[in-house]
């Protein structure tokens, strides 16, 4: 075990040392807030300019062809399945996280016509709780939004449940849910278990296959840093792939260039696409995914974790006495790759922490959340982040 | 009338000459495919280096406010609104059309609960007729999607419709419905009546609000040069900005940042928004946005018509014998900003047009497409491209 309060030895044998020159980031400021909105790869500003120059200005409408426009979400898709463990053919990057979750649960719910009700996590990402809420009450058929504390998730798998909808890591404590034993409590009660991975892609190493998981979804513009509301991602199980989507435009139809009067979903993930990819955004999110695919998905996930650690350690040394409250588990392996802590002036702690240049955010009501992002944190930052943190809260 | 044959005074006659010097067109490239894809505003790059540079490379996460990202969404849709004769608070930027659709078509249907059919037209864009089929679908209300032939809609407006559900301008003929007429037509029958505007945005001039459209969406990447993939636009009449919306994600919550378990949708049409904006792609489009902005859109209108008279008295005079069958109304008021010929070689002739620098497009089975953006087309090019044409075609 390295001594984690040893920050200039952690960082002289930190593996993944070299990523953090392909960040443009700015200067003076400790960025702590990966896991909301990932910075600039320095390779997204040539590659915008490129796409915007020659692809869209020289090219103009024949990049849908010689600039491979149209393979876009796939291609990007493709790539971030190799990240989180899905099979060939299972993802596509398009929309929304929210949108892609409305396509999954649609999609579940279809397959288990007989049941009714999604069950979920009461503290949920409440956009998961909206979407799914917001569909339920679009089908009308009496399907229920069952919200359960984490620790009744389990018991509450009846034979009623259709969908179990969870979040990977809680957006807010980070805890991270046991997938490969949840999804398999979900299919012992005859359910489907649906994946939101916005906090888990590219933060911690990933298996969906070896999972079974049924369904997952996820974000673009976190720890996949590509860009500003990059679109998200949606993956399907091989055995789901003729299951029909509820959003049925033009780029999931099997050949969407016939044109043709009827609709015929593609027979992979492409099925979850409906209009035109969006390209400038998409390109970015590439960028972002690339980077990340160069990284060895081990050295990142222990290097979160020593992260973690030794920013608990720190806070603990520093801040002791502030009433800072650890929200996120101490267990390495409950945990994603954030951490956060409770304090009843979160919000001022925090708003006084940005103004000395660390960046974090406040969640309501008394969170104080910071993002680990290990291609490009150093961990001088987190020492310089714990000292001036212990002064925002003085 | 002007002289249709004599390209050089109708150049120097144009009022709106000088915005073609404010796109980056390719050299030797007649660009007669605007309505699928416009070309790259020259301030587009600007604009797009510092979003990502200073927005998202220095800014980081802080820009959702100080640089009014948060904001995108409703400021282009405001902006979009006003192209297109919205009231204000009416009209948001986010997602694709398709998707768009579907949220409108669902908020229609909500609004006649006790009615079950959407009415159509057979030759609809077909993306806009997936996406209806599988919405009816998903509902499994029993509601049937009847497509008519034009000449039958208004006829076909019977009690137990819904929806009428129309393409302003057709995507293959440029024919444009009187959508005033239509929609009264819709109206006196109980139905609403929901507009693709794809085709008519930046195209000719709209008035949503005098006509009483209840719904209206549309594209950014065709006449509005958004940028490849730009986001779309959704409308909702003031009336109608209560009813409920299928999608209901974290942005479109009157207070989005209050994480709260519960949902309550913004009372503007801020309710339509889901997921986080695509702010990259957002970008781009309100630069486009701003361009079509400064057109007055009764020139935009004038010189889109005699582009099209011209195009057609040349192509009579200098293609004749060819076999060309001119598929969009000669009656002015009935066209909207593009000519389409139909030939049984249509594919070939295409693809040697295109090789000799006129980019049109095919569109199966056998129609040749032109699109008229007067923002930037020059008369002299339309004269070139038709004596390509009698080339290509020869």
């Amino acid at each position: 075990m390295s001594d984690l309060l040893d920050l200039a030895a952690l960082d002289a044998a930190d593996p993944l040392a070299a990523f953090r020159a392909e960040f443009a980031l700015p200067e003076g400021v400790i960025y702590l807030d990966g896991n909301s909105l990932g910075p600039l790869p320095r390779a997204a500003r040539a590659r915008m300019g490129a796409v915007i120059e020659q692809e869209w200005g020289r090219d103009l409408i024949r990049s849908w062809e010689i600039n491979g426009w149209m393979e876009l979400p796939r291609r990007v898709g493709e790539k971030i399945g190799r990240l989180i463990g899905a099979a060939p053919g299972c993802t596509v990057a398009c929309d929304s996280t929210s949108i892609n979750l409305f396509k999954a649960l649609a999609a579940a719910l279809a397959l288990r016509p007989e049941r009714r009700v999604v069950l979920t996590q009461a503290d949920n990402f409440p956009t998961d709780l909206y979407v799914t809420e917001g569909l339920c009450a679009l089908l009308g058929r009496g399907i229920e939004v069952r919200r359960v504390p984490e620790e009744a998730i389990a018991a509450a798998l009846g034979p009623e449940v259709a969908v179990l909808s969870l979040t990977h890591v809680n957006y807010r404590s980070g805890r991270m849910h046991d997938m490969a034993r949840l999804t398999r409590a979900a299919h012992a009660a005859g359910a489907l278990a649906v994946w939101d991975l916005s906090h888990s892609a590219g933060a911690v190493p990933l298996d969906l296959a070896a999972c079974g998981a049924d369904f997952a979804v996820g974000c673009g513009y976190k720890f996949l840093n590509g860009g500003p509301g990059a679109p998200s991602f949606i993956s399907i199980a091989p055995a789901h792939l003729g299951a029909p989507m509820p959003l049925t435009g033009w780029m999931g139809h099997a050949d969407p260039f016939a044109f043709g009067p009827g609709y015929r979903p593609a027979d992979d993930a492409g099925r979850a696409l409906v209009g035109t990819p969006f390209v400038l955004s998409l390109a970015a999110l590439e960028v972002g995914v690339d980077l990340m695919l160069e990284a060895d998905m081990a050295a990142v996930r222990a290097k979160s974790l020593l992260l973690a650690e030794a920013f608990i350690a720190l806070v603990e040394r520093d801040c002791a006495g502030i009433g800072l409250e650890l929200l996120t588990p101490r267990t390495p392996e409950l945990r994603g790759s954030q951490v956060a802590w409770r304090h009843p002036r979160a919000e001022a702690i925090m708003r006084a922490l940005i103004a000395r240049g660390v960046i974090g955010d406040f969640r309501p009501p008394d969170i104080l959340r910071f993002g680990l992002t290990p291609l490009y944190l150093r961990f001088a930052e987190i020492g310089a982040a714990v000292k001036r943190l212990a002064e925002a809260a003085g």
